[in-house]
């Protein structure tokens, strides 16, 4: 029986200002990304976000990301390896720390933004991010893009890898996303991203954009919270995948 | 045997700015309060701190305060008690984080500035404290002022309180700081410092600025390393109690 | 004839968050208190909010306010009299500097919040709030409660004072604001909140929570935006003001 | 007879952190380039130290950088050109906000770190940032590296440049510093440092790492605080170019 994961970024709010929708999509997603207080999601967020996701039986990760705040992590930073490996130790035990108190256990990590997108390409600064979050809790699920560099140093560090896929994205012969310059890097329609999705999560390949096929192990579906087309489309992937027989499960219930 | 801690905060540089003398005072402590990134102190100096301290054989606390740079955390802010228990639980599971990397444990937890002041006489600020630390890790000592709310708060969570004096600071009859307003509120003969000290540790009692005696039981004696007269005081505190008989132990050792 | 002035917190988004509705507000206030940065409000928003602004005739005013981005410049702090001078001068000018990009002026200065609060009743925070706007720019327009200390030190200070009511508040015999507490505190009923309004304005008179009549020289009604009912409320203040012969004026309009 | 200038940055504490010597460098310098809060230099040191260097008949600028205090302004960030005269017309702002409560008058701007390095050579952000300061104050003299874009750009907006040299850095043949990776980038030699100051100021040419000969029109020469040598070698350059019979002038005297 083949199984699937959803996740989707959460805490994502910042002290008084509120951002997505954690509310509608926690019942849709079996494990949430919780910032971790440098892109987003301040202590206060972090900790009441990870207790109503353990309501929805929602199994809880580690976002961590750049510090920049006004960025939300989305631009690119030049830190030294040594800045990565503290970077992510100091926010994944920042999160461990805020699920004590929830009463829950953060069982994945995924680097948010630049600092994931940086990574997925760069085989040092995925094995600094991979290292640090060994040093932390060697238990952690890595939860890391198809055919990236994070992948392979998750392994490389012994960690256990989930790997992820895009529903709604273009994929470049390479392996990695479209960038959203392009014109065909979206998938706006819910059908075309349930049948790329299913594709992918049943018969293991992504076809890239200009056809080429390429193999994969993919473990978890990224879906998002902005907006109520989001929520839509993240229902509708949950629906259709359920009923083509697929099971989901939180990503230790899969991996573990 | 009677035994003695010499405690000080460390780690309280932030980015590109230094702060303190920790090199300097680092031969000279038992254990560490690291400062965790919210009054001072980022991830990369945290790590970078820890890493030191472990050279030395100093045990490792975490010092998390309020979030507040401008004001390193000693001005008065109000807080919800859940904010406190995010507040706390968040910078001790960054701590816990950072010294994984370091390959080190953090093993005691002091609160920093107002909010040790604060709770010292706030009973219900100490239990949200203490509930906190008692929730992200049980095993860890808790570091509190004698005669204080944060004494009574961490014994009635279950933890174990290790009590702080002060080899520099006079007292009130109620067991307080005296305000440094007071012109006698702070001793500046090392001499002094170090009677007053041994009259503490080995005699079990403050003798109060109007004569009145209160029995304590002392572990720690808090010192600082703020300029070349207070690493010396440091040092001639550690020098007058071992000559004095007494024994240097990290706060691990002395307590478990 | 009658002038009237509606004014309201406007640029409190951060970053990649959103706070508000100052689309649907603009049309119907004539006077915007811009956050500054330090509790709300980043060097693009303020900009861009001020362009807007002025497409709708709105008239802008700096709205400085403590450094508290978590408590949104809403909890005390207790900072020295120098400090909140520098801090008021600071934002002021970062407020001036933002307009001159956007091609506005800044005509008006509003604190915000807790500094807001804590001035209104405490003679030497006001002063140095006022001496800060006068050192900086003596032909700002100073937006003060009515019956306040900010009125008393603005006066002092030799600034323009326009003061300010509350539509949608009870007062208190001593002129402050009821405190929220207390269940008569809110004016909830936009019929009331407007003859409330009229009454204030037209017979310069506020009726107090016990019957108390406080005589005032009102000038500007604070609205607020957060929440369709409270454009609508904002919005029936505007007509039932206009209907009942008043003239909706900008601040520099009616005071200069 | 020939002039000079010498600037420095100044105001880089933040909060309870102190950065620099500026006591010592401000009887030796001739400008103050202001820290505005982004990178380093909060609301109450940028008043603080104004206050000083106009005790010291230093002119005042202002020296904006990206909102980037764990890196200190050094590390470079992708801003769009809008967000870069956001940038500079709120931190000019709010240096002019904080002389005027300081009682003196900001006649200068410089950016810091990597805002300025990567303007040096990127035409369009040194457009953007040219453009702000003239929105801010047209009188602004605007203080940019030799054969540098940020010349063109200041030149085209109409703004008054200063050209900047740098006593103790090589050139590349391009006219850009020779970067601190070559080991021939620094000059440590005081005497070598002075000779190579007063060929560029009195002959109006750097000789570049490779022979070539840069024509240059310069007009101040950066100078630096950290550490003792630093202020040493600034103690000299003031010395051997006053006694080789330049004058020493402020900015604004130098050219206006």
């Amino acid at each position: 029986m083949t199984t699937f994961n959803l996740n989707a970024d959460m805490a994502e709010s910042y002290g008084p200002w509120v951002m997505g929708n954690d509310n509608a999509l926690l019942p849709v997603i079996n494990s949430a990304n919780i910032a971790c207080g440098f892109h987003a999601g301040d202590h206060n967020i972090m900790t009441n976000t990870m207790r109503k996701a353990a309501e929805h039986h929602v199994s809880i990760g580690a976002h961590p990301g750049f510090y920049d705040l006004h960025g939300f992590g989305r631009r690119q930073m030049n830190l030294s390896l040594d800045e990565i490996e503290h970077l992510i130790a100091y926010q994944l035990g920042a999160a461990i720390g805020a699920a004590a108190l929830a009463g829950v256990k953060v069982t994945h990590v995924k680097p948010h933004g630049a600092l994931n997108n940086m990574a997925a390409t760069n085989a040092d600064m995925a094995m600094a991010i991979a290292r640090a979050v060994k040093a932390v809790d060697k238990s952690q699920i890595f939860l890391a893009p198809v055919l990236s560099e994070l992948v392979t140093a998750g392994e490389a560090c012994g960690l256990l890898v989930a790997q992820e896929i895009f529903a709604d994205r273009a994929y470049m012969p390479d392996g990695q996303l479209a960038p959203r310059s392009r014109p065909d890097a979206m998938i706006h329609d819910p059908d075309i991203a349930l049948s790329h999705s299913l594709t992918m999560l049943t018969e293991h390949k992504i076809t890239a954009i200009d056809g080429t096929t390429l193999p994969i192990t993919p473990h978890s579906l990224c879906v998002h919270g902005d907006g109520a087309s989001a929520v839509a489309m993240a229902k509708h992937l949950q629906t259709g995948l359920t009923h083509a027989g697929l099971t989901a499960k939180t990503l230790p219930d899969m991996m573990l």
